[in-house]
Parts: structure tokens; sequence; C-alpha cells
């Protein structure tokens, strides 16, 4: 059975090293957002994540979820972790205190949902959905659809979810069939089909808030007529108490690859009362804000099983005897070596720390930015943190769940024969990280969503930014010997990605294949470089902590070799990722569609 | 619904275009294998494999093996679709005549091998694993031996297995503990328990011969004293009828990730009888015969799940229509373009249909070589395929495999949302490609394996036959405008090989563990280098077939842009692997366990 131990230490290390959030304390929730307040939070999600979530992994793999006449049953325990989860504040610590939530910082959320998503994947998803709805409606409601949802969907007692694919149309939502038509009081009747809704029905709580998109004929045609609609699976009085069921049903849930533990069902909307969101054909625009939160959170999701994978498969490295080290018996006395003392086993493992604690610091220091584009004192400040939110939300979506993935499968590798058979737990992570490669925009669609509308954005705005802050960063530092390699590496790495955008600004608009073609590429060599700014920026921290007092702590000079690993074994891809860009689409659109 | 269609053509193109076997008739069995034969048999065997196994690979996985009073059940319809298999004479292909085999070349039954596993892999285990036994008996075998079990592993109405690992002891064989007491009559009695047993207990026939590798009292310690037995489910009388059940019985099966329709058994040993096979304590050297052809065989299922998987993406983005050509639509009266014109799709199908391509090639002309390495005429031609078939096994079963994984895993990407759900089987295609990276000797193992041993083997006398042959057949292409695509890819990638070569040899005897760092790299070096070469020579084939009768032939136009395609996007990883293989082992060693 496969174990969980939150990374505390390393996200206390981002936090108050790294970030310095303290320095932030002019930000609203921040001051709140003590050291002691902010190790207490982290300790305390810890505990629920390892001592109720984490054990509930596997059940809810193995037993899936149920539907039965229209009601769906949640694995045994969900419902009793659910409530625990609820009542210890957890769905709403980073949510507007005027609607009840703690208003803390957002990067200390993620901190949190990383955890919750490594003990537990499938449940996680329950209060993720709600906190996108929640943000939704938050920034796009109505005072009055704020004060109807937002404290229910803050406390957890209701969930939420999103609804825009259809039979027919996943990435392509302009082919949208769910019509929406205008009643005389101001509301909507939704009709149609939404597939994949996950979470779309379930036995954790009494209501459910389903954001729809729908088209109200008469409307656009394609995209631009797409609008958002409210339609709660209860309706609600105006005393706040539940009123008639209204017109959505849960058709079927599907059976797929992994995480059995959470509800994806098929949503069927015949007259469904529904309210608008925001204005009417602009449904695109205010789903995008839950859609981008969602992102992050799914890139977050491949982090969270790469670690918990990666625990595991450190455990098993250094249980297991088999054979000898090639530079000789490191345990004599035993009947062999621990498998860890192979370096093909090292390899592995090595790749995913180095994954893990890069991942979780570009996560960490890009959820800041979300915090300081919504929070920031100067309209500059905000713009700026904005700029970066949306330029690394494609990145972190795809080449955190493209990697995640890659790292589970290794983790499973370590274990040889017994990551293959189901009771040790190690299949089920490569199966439950491999949906994050494909949901909230396939990975394909980010890497386009980058390369074909984020990097132009603003005239390249947010990306010049960027790459004067690393040129300055690197220009700083190019001459201090103790962070030498790490400079190297990034100023290695920052020259191939500059390399690969010339050559796509230069191509990419005579010829859209271009870009197309080397989208993929280019998104990995993007998230390589800032890979390598994370762990320069980590490696500094943690030789100012060996400098101030914390000479010799492993912790400390493990992250310096882990960093050195990276900038060694795994940095030097962006070689091959720009030559492949620099091939051009030519022989890979060469072929006739016959001719597959 | 997924579907398989044999790639015949494909094949032909390989045997009688690029290997031009009709070249070998005087070797046996060759010239009975006329274009004619040849051309008949692989048509026949897609029908075995397109109209009666395929159908079952959906089956098999959904309904797995049963265990019941320690009868194991296969999924319904496996006991039919084997009776048409072995009726069909396919398990006596290239089998020798002189027990009822058919004798045909070995290069054409992996040809038949791949289909029969694109079709169904976990069905394509059980007569996998009879011609496995079937091979250590013929080698290793007293001729007593042979006339007992060797024409009913032929015929197929017996099948064999092969017990390796223990609880405690997979790659490290030293440590195992099933012991085989010597009996007056020469048998000897076995007792232990082996798991993750392929095909140790089914209904398909009424015998199992188990081959198992076990310790006799009093041997040399480790794997020095390991001998193999050949241990009948049921006892054979002298006139061939089958006597009283053995000592060995299945404990239970394993619920694993893919290939649910085979059944991996813990097999109980309990004072089986069983006979040696082949010397006391040299137990490794005969089942060494079984393993190399089951590793070759390993490869092809990598292979053979990334073509089937790569098929049913293909329809798929024919299909769906989903968005519009970035180049503008190409299907304008049609409400979207269908998927395959968008350059990520043809990025990831374009990928599978090099490597598939590429891996075919390199399995046929490898299995060419064990043809040649059995029946050539002359010690040293014998000696020189010999010497492939050891550096190449290694290669194709990690390369073909961890790229086959990778490829089913794009394939299921193509699909977006619904490669997640079971019922588009695309999901099925990773859990079952997952294992053929495990089983038969990790990845890593093989990666050890080709650094370890068989690059130093006899001074190094295969890798350096197999450089010389890359530099003349480069040399004598040089100035050959028609392929210098495909030479300079190869020049430069054999240059990167060689580099990498040299660095191991000068590092990795002063510190072994710098060898061991960079084996799964260096592997998969030699990986792109052998399917670099393969390319430039099925781009000649293809050339010469174009100035030859075939002009315009999109058969032959499709492989000249796969072959560029493969060397232009997949080839330049040479450089950043050779990189990696030279940053040596510092940083991933540097830790101790501890620090993890």
């Amino acid at each position: 059975m496969p174990t969980y131990t939150a990374p505390v230490r390393d996200m206390q290390f981002l936090l108050h090293d790294m970030l310095q959030i303290e320095k932030y304390s002019n930000l609203p929730g921040f001051a709140e957002a003590t050291e002691d307040v902010i190790n207490a939070i982290l300790e305390e999600g810890a505990k629920v994540a390892e001592e109720v979530l984490q054990p509930l992994n596997v059940v809810g793999d193995q037993e899936g979820c149920t539907l039965k006449d229209g009601e769906v049953t949640t694995p045994t325990g969900f419902k009793e972790a659910y409530k625990t989860f609820i009542e210890g504040g957890w769905s709403a610590l980073s949510a507007d205190p005027e609607y009840g939530g703690q208003g803390l910082p957002h990067v200390l959320n993620s901190g949190i949902l990383e955890i919750m998503s490594s003990a537990n994947m499938a449940f996680g998803m329950y209060p993720g959905l709600s906190h996108g709805a929640y943000s939704a409606i938050h920034a796009h409601g109505t005072e009055e659809q704020r004060r109807i949802y937002l404290p229910k969907l803050i406390s957890g007692e209701w969930t939420g979810t999103m609804n825009l694919t259809e039979p027919h149309c996943g990435t392509d939502l302009g082919l949208m069939r769910t019509k929406a038509e205008p009643q005389a009081d101001g509301s909507y009747k939704i009709t149609g089909t939404k597939i994949f809704i996950s979470a779309g029905e379930h036995d954790l709580t009494d209501n459910i808030i389903h954001l729809v998109l729908a088209k109200i004929p008469g409307g656009p045609e394609g995209i631009g007529g797409v609008s958002l609609f409210v339609v709660p699976k209860f309706l609600v009085n105006d005393d706040g108490s539940l009123g008639a069921r209204n017109g959505v049903t849960c058709g079927s849930i599907e059976h797929k690859m992994g995480i059995h533990g959470n509800s994806t069902c098929v949503l069927n909307y015949e007259d469904a009362t529904g309210w608008l969101i925001g204005d009417e054909h602009k449904g695109m625009r205010a789903m995008f804000t839950m859609m981008n939160e969602a992102r992050l959170n799914v890139g977050l999701q491949g982090l969270s099983q790469s670690e918990v994978s990666y625990q595991n498969a450190v455990t098993y490295a250094k249980d297991r005897l088999q054979g000898r080290s090639i530079s000789g018996a490191k345990e004599p006395d035993k009947p062999a070596d621990p498998i860890i003392v192979h370096p093909d086993i090292r390899r592995m493992l090595m790749n995913q720390r180095a994954f893990n604690e890069g991942a979780r610091a570009l996560v960490f220091w890009t959820a800041l930015k979300g915090d300081i584009a919504i929070k920031g004192e100067g309209e500059g400040e905000r713009e700026a943190a904005d700029d970066y939110m949306g330029l690394f939300t494609p990145v972190i979506k795809a080449y955190l769940t493209d990697l995640g993935f890659a790292h589970a499968v290794n983790a499973q590798q370590v274990y040889g024969g017994h990551g293959y058979i189901s009771e040790w737990g190690m299949e089920q992570f490569v199966r439950d990280a491999r949906i994050a490669m494909i949901y909230e925009g396939a990975n394909g669609i980010q890497a386009l969503d980058l390369v074909g509308r984020k990097l132009a954005q603003n005239g390249g705005r947010a990306l010049f930014a960027f790459f004067k802050e690393l040129d300055e960063y690197i220009a700083e530092r190019e001459n201090d010997a103790a962070v030498a390699i790490y400079i190297e590496g990034l100023k290695k790495a920052k020259a191939d990605l500059a390399d690969a955008t010339d050559w796509l600004m230069k191509n990419g608009l005579a010829n859209p294949d271009e870009a197309g073609a080397a989208s993929t590429d280019y998104l990995h060599m993007f998230g390589l470089v800032t890979f390598a700014y994370m762990w320069a920026l980590m490696a500094e921290s943690a030789q100012t902590r060996l400098a101030n007092g914390s000479a010799g702590d492993p912790f400390y000079e493990s992250k310096l070799t882990t960093g050195r690993y990276f900038v060694e074994r795994v940095l030097p891809d962006t070689s091959s990722l720009l030559a492949r860009v620099k091939s051009g689409s030519e022989s890979m659109m060469a072929l006739s569609a016959e001719a597959f």
C-alpha cells in the first residue's frame, strides 16, 4: 500500500526563503499569513491529507462511483472525508472574506491543493471544481448571484461544476448545440447534453452548482454566440433554502482509465432553469476565469502524482535488496544491496526529484503573481503580474502534466514487476496522472495557446518582460562563482529559447503551420527555461541559508546537488528541441490525409 | 471499438526490397519461402489476427482470467481462438521440421508475431512462451527430452512457461530459494514458489510445460548454482499419453494494470517432479536462449501496441471534425476540419509512423541475422550474425518498448477526452504496452547489459563490426544527392554515438558508476542510430522502386517523407543524449540514500 508525506519543509523553504512572502505584507490577507500561521496551516493540511484522504485513494480507485436511479454514490469514506475537509475550512482558505472566505494568499492555497491532490487526486477534484465555480461567479456574477452562491461554495456545503464539452465538440466549442431560451422573468431554459462533467453528480453535498455554456437562439454563429449560465441542481429559495429539483439529470457515468473516485458524468439538461453569468454571448470570457484557474490546478495534479509516486519509489528503492553496486558492495552484511545504489535507479529518482522541486517552485512563484494580479497596489504591478499569469498558465498546465505523467511512469518502473501489480498502488498513480494531459484543454491546445496567442499578446509584452527579467538576473550574477553552474545553464537554455522565439516570429506569421509544428517542442523549451530559473533562485536561497547558520544542513546541500543534476542531465534537452523547432513543418505536413 | 489491419505491404517491402530475402535461398528453409509463399502466409496471418484475435482484445481486457479451485479460465473466446490458431499451424511456422515444424525463416515468423501481438497482445503471449520453451529444450535438452516435448509444443497442443522470479528476487536470481533434490531415478523434486509466471495456468491446452530455475542443494552459491528443469503440469507416459498430475499448483493470479487476458500466476512447487535441462548449475546459460528470444519478442510487443494504436489514432484524426486548419479551412463545406489538418496532431501521428516503420525494419533486419546465426554456412558468417543478435537484443527490447509505450500514449492523446474512456479502447493499448518495459529484464537492466557486457564482449568485436559497417555504408553514399538527407543524418548520429562510446571506454572502466549512469541514454542513442540506418536502407529501396516502374506510388513517396521526418524531428535527440552521457555520474550519485 502506498504512503504519502506532505513536503511541508520544501514548501516552507519556497515561501519563506525563495519567495520571501513576508515582503508582501502590504497585500490584503498577506499580513495575516505570518510564518507561524503559514506553517500551522501547512502542517494541519498535511495531517488531513495523510490521515484522511490518502488512505481512501486506493479505495476510490477500486470501488469507483456508481450510478443508480440518477443518483451517484461516491466510494466508501469519501462522504465522511469531505465533511472533515470542509469542517476544517480548507475550501475557504483563499476565498473572499466578504462571502465567508479566509482571504489568505492564493500562493499558500496552491500548496494545500498540491498536498490534497497527492493524497487523493480524485477526491481533490470535488472541492477544486467548486473553487473554480466560485471564481467565475465572483468575477462575473451579479451581487445577488454572489450572495446566493458564494457563501455555500466557499463553505463547501455546495460544490460546483464546469459544463463545456458536448459529444461532438470539445476543443471547438463554437459547434455547441445546447440552447438557452430567454424567459419572461429574466431566467433561461437550458436544453442539451454535456459530457465529461467531473463531479457532475454525487452524494457529498445536497446541492451542486453547474456553470453551463449554451447558445441563446438568434445570437452570433460560433464561439461568439456562447453564453455562460448558472444552473443549480436544486433551485434556491429567497431565504436560501433549497427549492424544486431543476431539469438536469445524470444520464450515465464514464468508465475510464483512472480517477475512478471522481464521477465523470453525462448531464442531460431539459428545460433546466438557469441564469446568465456576465454578458450575453460573452460566455467564454467568463468561463476563462474558471478555466485558467483550473489549468493551473491541473498542472498541480501533474506535480502531485509525480511527488507521491516519487516518495513511494524512494521507499521501495531503499528497501528492495537486489544485486550489488557495480562500484562494490555497499551493504556486504546483507544478501544484496538496496537498489538505490544502482545508477539507473538513481537516474529515475533524481529526474523525479529535480522535476518535483522545480515544478513546486514554479507553481508557487506563479501563484504569487496571481495574488499580485488581483491584490497588487499599482495598476502597472497588477498588469505585469497578470501578463505573467497568462504566459505561464499554458506552460504549467502542459509541461507539468506531460512530465508529471512521465515521472509517475518512472516511479512505477523502479518497482519492476511489482509496479505493474495493482495492490502496490503505483499503476494507479500512472492511470490517474494520465488525464491531466488531456482535460482542461489537451496539452497540444496549451502549446497552441502559448505560441499562437500568449507570445504575441499586447505586442509580446509578457514575453519580453520575462526575457528582460532573465537577462538582468543572469547579468547580475555572471561573475558569481557560487552560482556559476546554475547561471550558465540558465543562460544557455534562455539563449536557445530566444533563438526559437526569433525563428517562430520570422516563420510563424508567414506560415501558421510553422508555429503549430513547433508549438509543443517550444512549450517544452519554455518549461525547461522556467525550471532553470527556479533552480537558480532555489540554489541562491539554499546558499544563503548555508552561509547563515545552517552550514551542513542536508536539506540545503541536497537542493544544490539536485539543481546541479537538473542543469547537467535535464536542461540539455533544449538543444535538440531547438533543432526540432527549426526543422520546420514541411516533412510534418507533407503527407496527404489519404497517405496515412 | 478499435480496429486493426495488418501492415502486410510494409512487411513485403522490408522482406523483398530492403532485405531482399530471396538472396538467402542457400539457407535451409529459405528456398521454400518464395515471394508467393511469404505473401500468402502474411495474408493468411493477417486474416486470423484481424478476424479472430482482434475482436477478443477488449473482451480479454474486460473479463480477464479467473482462478477457481486451482483452475484458471481464460476470457470468453480465447479457447476457440487458440484452437483456430494452432490448427492454422501458426505455432509451427519457424520450428524445426525434425520435430514437426515448418522450418520457415524466423524473419518471416517475426512478422507474424507482430501481427498477432497487435491484434491481441495478451493472447499472443500464450504461444509466444511456448516457442521460448521450445527453443530452450531444442538447444539444451537431451534427444529424449526433445522427442517428448518438442512436437507438442510445436503443434501447440501444449504450451510452455518460464519460471525465474520469486517474491524476493527478480533481477538478482542468485538469491533464489527454490530447491531441486536429486532422485535415484535421475529426476529431481522441485520445491519453491515462483511469481509473475505468464500463462502459468490456463484452460487452453491439456498440458503445460514449465521451465523452472532452481538450486540443487550443495551447489555453488549465487547465480552459479542455478540449474534449469523441465516440469510438466501432467507427467508424460512413455507412449506420450498424460499421466499423473505433477506437484505444481496455481496459488493465485495477479490483478494488474493490463494484459488481463493473460494469466499471471503464482506457482507453488511441492516435490514436483522435474528433469534437468543442460548441465547442473548451468541453468542460466540454458535459460538465456529462452530469454534472448523472449526479449526480441517483447521488443516486438512495443512495436505492436504502437502500430495498432497508431492505426486507430489515424482513423479518429480523419473522422473527428474540430476546429479549422490554422492555414485556412481545408473542408469549408463541413462544420469543421478533421483534426488531422492540425500540425500538433500530425506531429504525434508522424512520430508514431516514423517509429513503427523504423522499428519493424530493425526487427526484421535483426531476425534475419538470427536465421543466419543458426543456419549460415560459414562459421564466420554465423559468428558475425550471432554477435549482432547479442548486441541488438537489449536495444530492441528496451528502445522499442520505451518508445512503443510513449507512442501508445500519443495515440491516446489524439483522441482527447475520449482516449481516457475505456469503451474507445485506446487506454487499453497504453496499459498493455506498459508491461513490455518491465518484464524479461526491466529496461534499465537491458541498458546495463548493453553497456556493461555487450559493448566489451570479445574485445568489442560486435560493436566495431557494426561501426565499420556503418562507416563503409556512409562512405559509399556520401556523394549520392538522392539519399543525402538520410546519410547526413546517419553520419551525424553515428558520430555522436562513437563519441559517447569513446567517453564510456575512457570513464566506464575507471568508475563503473559512469557506465551505469550513462547506460539508458546510451541505449537510446544506439536505438536512434540503428533507426537512422534502417531509414537510410528503406529510403534507398523506395527510391529504387520509384525509379523502376513504380514512379509516383504513394507508398514509396510516403517512405521517403516519413524517413525525412525521422531525420529532421526525431534523430536530433542524439545531441542532448550525448550531453547527458558526458555529464557523468557525479550529481546522480552524490546524494546519500538518507537524503532521499
